[in-house]
């Protein structure tokens, strides 16, 4: 698999459209998602999947050289549901990895019921670029894991090891689905996530590999919020790990915006829906601005009306010295979950 | 516009689903559709459209090289609502008209209502291709009218003059939309289609170019029977039609089917509507076996079941015989209104 930074030859997101995830009938979300797709368009071609249902409403929002599709999904994250290409460039093959989906742990956490149309994306995406497809026996989701595309992935064993995803599999045949699927030769396992992190801790909220050998990690210099012990944790792994190359990490630290939490007015927008997680007033949300998209020599990344948004696009502009970096206000796309990085996925050029 | 006989980079065609155009929840014609796809990937590749209702049962019944892509539509009529395409050979462009589409006569006739997600059929397609897109100022349908790839255009009057297309537009007017639409500088004006056809007589029904300066026409020996007169009428002015290059049209018979009807118990198998135009016992079928697809290398035709099959076949083989010719059972297709070539619609190749 290679690496996000490396040259994509596109990107691909679903339209954000029901009113239980996404508040006011889902329109500030869906300004959200364009602009970030606007962004990214600047720098490689962009695919938009969208329900038939919201399929004018989406082509009109967009710009005509994002391309518009119809995939039905039950939500709107192209990280988790669409497919992980991986490339074998001595054949100049590529082929997608279709893994299995239960919306982040299944009927034990119900944050949607169904998904029955998330668990096709990935095999919708590849007919359309007609890509040959592994489908995976395993639960995963893009936004799970990170690699450095010279054989290191990094995840969480709060995500990866939890009963709500594949509790038949030991951590050792985890790890060897990891590596045949990935081509990877070393895992690094940090024990969780962001806090409140609904995804039980997906490792692309909380660190990303910059280049082989780079880290970026969210942080807090307020050692009573609950993210610095987590943060802390995650910085003493890194610190102690080597990559398959054998390298030491260099780490990055990029301070998180907030503490964020849903307001009142916010949780109101939202419809109420037995089959969808309540989101709640005061409801911490996991914000970070390492849920950002590495674009064909461009950086997207969140930015939060916060008072940490320009030391983030400070630091984010030193980590990628040749790449424009873009930022995008997401406060929106929190409030459903998840952030840039969770709403792309790319397809590797060949 | 080149002709459907010159090379082709592929085929589309939509998966049929609904009730009340397909009887027994139109599974029969589900195999139907399925054989004519399968027969024509055998010489290109095939995209078929479908719902997501029906994703995963249309994933089933076609093979893996067939790609399946959610397309949503009113029904399944891809050479009516999909786009035409036209190509600058020089410039090495290809672009795809978007007609406008009124269900073959809007409310007046209402063979179905509503037919909006048909009249974005075309748009998705393009999008799919990455094509550039001319939206075009006029109703029209794929099927109501041939080009021979070199200046000519042969449709019908009952059709392209009807008051339920284009009434706000005269037939010079409309002459010159699809001059400059299609490239064409001729056009041989037959008054009427097939009949019974229910799209007011499409003319790819009725006969289509085999190659520049040869037409096949369907007909009937029987003096009495109603498609006589309109053969006969065709024959006559194909007869005294010179094409765009000043060639005089050599005529090939093909000896219609049946007549056929509708039976009672096919009748009973469909779904009441009041959207949609009731399908009655004895209703005569617009049976013809001039509703074929020309793939690259092959023909795949329609058969019937009927006394003349055979003889259908074997003139085709002489009309073309550098191609391979497949004929497929496709009484349920004209159950629903059309053929194979109403089913079909081809991508020129660069």
């Amino acid at each position: 698999m290679p690496a996000e930074f490396e040259p994509h030859s596109g990107c691909w997101m679903l339209w954000p459209e029901r009113g239980d995830t996404w508040r006011l009938g889902a329109k500030p979300a869906q300004q959200a998602f364009a602009a970030v797709a606007e962004a990214i368009s600047r720098f490689e071609s962009v695919t938009m999947g969208v329900s038939h249902r919201q399929y004018d409403n989406a082509r009109r929002r967009l710009s005509d050289h994002i391309r518009v599709l119809e995939i039905t999904a039950n939500d709107a994250w192209m990280r988790d549901v669409g497919p992980t290409c991986v490339v074998n460039r001595k054949k100049g093959q590529i082929r997608g990895i279709d893994w299995q989906f239960n919306a982040w742990g299944g009927l034990s956490k119900k944050l949607y019921f169904p998904w029955d149309q998330d668990d096709r994306v990935a095999q919708k995406v590849l007919e359309v670029e007609a890509m040959d497809r592994y489908r995976a026996p395993l639960i995963l989701e893009g936004g799970a894991f990170h690699v450095d595309g010279e054989g290191t992935l990094i995840t969480t064993e709060s995500c990866l090891l939890n009963a709500n995803r594949n509790p038949q599999l030991t951590r050792r045949q985890i790890e060897n689905h990891l590596k045949s699927f990935l081509g990877v030769q070393h895992i690094i396992w940090i024990p969780e996530g962001v806090y409140r992190d609904e995804t039980d801790g997906h490792v692309d909220n909380l660190c990303c590999f910059i280049k082989p050998g780079v880290v970026a990690l969210t942080w807090t210099d307020d050692s009573k919020d609950p993210q610095r012990k987590t943060s802390e944790q995650a910085l003493r792994i890194l610190k102690q790990s080597k990559d398959a190359r054998g390298r030491k990490l260099v780490i990055h630290k990029i301070h998180q915006p907030g503490p964020l939490v849903m307001t009142e007015t916010e949780s109101r927008g939202l419809d109420y829906s037995p089959e969808a997680h309540p989101r709640k007033p005061g409801d911490r949300l996991a914000g970070s601005y390492i849920n950002f998209y590495m674009a064909n020599g461009g950086i997207v990344m969140p930015l939060f009306d916060d008072l940490h948004d320009d030391a983030a696009l400070q630091t984010m502009q030193k980590l990628f010295p040749d790449r424009a970096v873009i930022g995008v206000q997401t406060r929106e796309i929190l409030l459903g979950g998840g952030n840039i990085h969770c709403i792309t996925q790319q397809i590797p050029a060949l």
